[in-house]
């Protein structure tokens, strides 16, 4: 087992107080636990093991749209929403535009305002930047921390512009496509991968011009896929200014939750999102192996000069360093699992 | 070396006919072999390495901005005073919307036609899916071997959204970043990233109210950096509708190439872009292994069911695999190299 030595003090920094602490409410250790995984710090691997028993309960709905769909107002009215019905709430919303602006912690202090601090509800903002292991996967580890600190609904928020954001929503149980009327003019433009990871489609702003042209739309290419799987996804109309229809929009995700859980699908979804995440974490462990044991700065500028000088082949070499990584790893003792 | 066994015939399919091919001129030998790297066909790797010396003198420009900037327009007038001047140009544009539209195909035989089929100019659009070895990296690939062909001017066009634009970005020797006035009201708030990353700044649309404000806060948040490298990443006003400033552009970027030449930030540069890389190929190939090998489908199901059910850490589980990976590796014969 990866379990670390503990320090003799019950410090923050010791995984298994850390974690009791972020299980009882401690907010300030669920920051830490999360900045721990955030940064690929020691212990975040403890951590991430010992949250996991207390994940997999939790609804995850994924919400995606374009920028000005009004993404986060929509999902500030579904978390007071369930906040009245005494659920508790988990938000991590992902900027792919932060590393531009850096405006995510700024975010998070406007929007934890709003909420005077309820214990019941927790919102973490991430950059998109820096994540060695893939955005997807360190966001799919940071919901699992938020649930292990208890939360029932965890909503994972993202612009759904490049591809690691439709990989962050595809970790989703439910997956809310956020569409506005006048945005993108013709929804017929967004149909290929829209179709393909929308559970539930939501006209936003509906009280503008082209909300039933936007919805028809939706409907009409609807009309094209076979949905034999006997879930169609349904329209929903709010405006997230005046929170008209965000009742609607939670009982339709309460609705697919149950029609997931009762079909079997749930339970496929989580699977291949697993297969999926456990890929890229093997990945990502080896790519660590290989930074911090075979290939580090030095060496590997070293080899850039050499093919920016065209003295090397690119292709060649790494078929050979990944040999040579191989090799060297052959030679070490194996640990016993 | 890694030199496929080559068929008997000299068709398209053997990598050195196709290399051959696509040097004098072929456009149809140039597609396919960008296809067979976007696939991650057999021969893929041949036809990278058998292109490689072929590349590093073209200029590689990358140009990128917020949706609606007028990217595409600019590239086009860039392309034209390119060809006025007998340089021969290739276009990579990466859409990361294109998996939302589709739009790719569409876009590139549009763009196409406007320049009449002229062989001294290739444009290939690219998806952003599906590309194992990450987005930047095929992207790289793709750029390489359209400079094969021999192309002297090579422009990357990409959205500035996601980190893969990014990355794509700092591929390139010379990076232009394209504002326009009223899109982002506040040039303050895409200070981070940008100033990293842009070596021209384009004020695009600057016809518009709004521009004297726009390079005001570019200025101002130049005069913040410190430019000890001694080159200031000048404004270039155009009017992308109208053609207005494109030769004001293009000569600033050659002054950007040149002064890196002369102060061997070229160099520099295009050694830290292959660090990059080399670890994303390396990254790729061990990916490929693992999953070809080590790591099916199947095998990668029934990990992620055990997961899924909680009855495997997966935490503990990727530190499993990764011994394994290496254990199993330990047995094989190792090739000569």
């Amino acid at each position: 087992m990866a379990t670390s030595t503990t320090t003799g003090a019950a410090s923050l920094e010791d995984p298994k107080t850390l974690i009791a602490r972020l299980r009882s409410g401690d907010v300030r250790a669920l920051a830490r636990a999360i900045s721990l995984v955030e940064n690929d710090a020691p212990g975040a691997a403890d951590v991430l093991s010992g949250c996991f028993p207390y994940t997999g309960q939790a609804l995850r709905i994924g919400l995606t749209g374009a920028p000005g769909a009004g993404k986060s107002t929509l999902v500030d009215l579904l978390a007071r929403h369930y906040r009245a019905q005494s659920e508790s709430v988990g938000i991590v919303a992902v900027d792919p535009t932060s590393p531009f602006t850096g405006g995510a912690i700024l975010g998070d202090r406007i929007r934890m305002q709003s909420h005077h601090a309820d214990p019941g509800l927790y919102i973490r903002s991430m950059a998109t930047r820096g994540f060695l292991g893939g955005l997807a996967s360190t966001t799919a580890d940071i919901a699992s921390i938020v649930e292990a600190s208890g939360k029932t609904r965890l909503m994972i928020e993202t612009v759904g512009v490049g591809q690691d954001e439709v990989d962050i929503v595809r970790l989703a149980d439910v997956t809310v496509v956020i569409l506005v009327p006048g945005l993108g003019d013709d929804v017929q433009s967004i149909k290929a991968g829209i179709l393909e990871i929308a559970d539930i489609f939501v006209v936003n702003k509906s009280d503008r011009e082209g909300a039933d042209r936007v919805e028809r739309e939706i409907r009409a290419m609807q009309s094209l896929g076979d949905h034999a799987e006997g879930w169609v996804p349904p329209v929903v109309r709010t405006v997230a200014s005046t929170g008209e229809g965000t009742t609607a929009l939670a009982e339709t995700i309460e609705r697919c939750a149950q029609w997931l859980r009762e079909s079997g699908k749930l339970e496929q979804k989580r699977t291949a999102a697993w297969q999926q995440r456990l890929l890229e974490m093997v990945r990502q462990r080896l790519t660590r192996e290989l930074v911090q044991h075979h290939l580090g700065t030095s060496e590997l500028a070293t080899y850039a000069r050499a093919v920016a000088a065209r003295d090397e082949d690119p292709y060649v070499l790494v078929e050979r360093l990944v040999r040579g990584l191989v090799d060297l790893h052959s030679g070490e003792s194996r640990p016993s699992i």
